[in-house]
């Protein structure tokens, strides 16, 4: 399958002109031809079926021969606020991964504790295209550009909202706590955990405590793991 | 806490010697001295408390104070069986995150489409151990030498065993098939998945299929997926 991730495609229009890039790699790398069937996503839950009619190196045109809307839709809404790693190749991976495994939306929360304050999203952003090409979704992640904890706990979310930390106190588990189908908030803190004064100030704006299981986890593990519990729970 | 991590040790003997590498981190890195507290773990699930007798450089001694047997023992049995993927930097994160989350043993399959088919041993146990460390674990994984597929699977395993496959058929859920705290072979295969006729042989040899849910995903990610579902099934 030769996929493309096109953004800017309109599902209305019958024709489709591949960038510059993509007509290259299309044409010279992949030699591609005049009636070959490639596929198209535009990260919006549209997967599309079209074949070249026009093998241009610099502005390939594609014509488009079926669409599919929602492809794949997930069944709930995860969006998970991660404090961005000191190695940013944590990040990175963590992203490459939850994308494999399936997350909506993504935040990148500054606390107090964080030792790295900022984050390239554009280049992120690359990861999490790669991920939805390589593993054929039709959904793109949407990454959100950094953002101190107070302005987040302070946002409204139509959903449930959690907050993963190692301090002492009750917490509970998500599988006793998730409403199936839903909309989720996870917060997951920086290497060094969140300070009390932060996890009280989240627990003041109503997110819940959880646990994620015994073993003491990275925080690039922690997101993973809150992924993969979300999606193993919504599971049919 | 300074943790060290000592294979050797005698949990009957009052003293241990800390080797001259360890030493010299022990004296000349975290500048510990005679009274310092440390913790060590030899991987067998031996967990002990000591403190410096002689902060020697080159052969520090550590007075043993307590030992805690099966510290934090898990209450299954998980053995991988996963293919070393093209890019061994991706196998070296499943091994260390599949460490954090938990898994007791480790083989390296190498399969007819298996683009890799050697790995040294040595190196990734060392990102192991270095995870053990991170995470405080007194088990260390076993990381066996890579091991052909047939031969695998003639080996006798005292326990459920499952491969998951991407080819078309019924596939078991994990949740629906786990037997609490058993004991578990699960094969992940290579980039390009295992053969028909190497499925049909495993599933001939007892193995039986499963599926890790419907996102088409790396093998180090489907390796990471089946650790995350046997540890949280298994989770009280």
């Amino acid at each position: 399958m030769q996929l493309f991730y096109t953004p800017d495609i309109e599902p209305a229009h019958p024709q489709y002109f591949l960038s510059e890039e993509e007509s290259k790699h299309a044409i010279r790398v992949l030699r591609l031809e005049v009636g070959s069937e490639v596929q198209l996503i535009d990260g919006r839950g549209g997967f599309y079926t079209a074949v070249i009619q026009d093998a241009h190196p610099k502005r390939t045109i594609l014509q488009i021969t079926s669409v599919t809307e929602s492809y794949n839709k997930r069944n709930h809404y995860l969006h998970l606020a991660v404090a961005p790693t000191k190695n940013i190749e944590r990040l990175e991976w963590f992203l490459e991964k939850a994308t494999e495994i399936g997350i909506d939306e993504v935040s990148l929360v500054i606390s107090q504790r964080s030792e790295r304050k900022e984050a390239k999203v554009d280049r992120l952003n690359k990861i999490i295209t790669a991920a939805i090409k390589q593993s054929i979704k039709a959904y793109h992640p949407v990454l959100n550009e950094p953002v101190k904890l107070p302005e987040l706990l302070a946002r409204p979310f139509d959903g449930q909202r959690f907050i993963a930390h190692c301090e002492p106190g009750d917490k509970l588990n998500l599988r006793g706590e998730l409403l199936p189908h839903g909309r989720y908030l996870i917060l997951i803190g920086p290497e060094g955990d969140f300070t009390p004064a932060e996890i009280e100030s989240a627990l003041q704006n109503g997110f819940k405590p959880i646990t994620l299981g015994e073993s003491r986890l990275r925080t690039e593990t922690a997101a993973l793991e809150a992924c993969f519990e979300v999606n193993f729970l919504n599971r049919i």
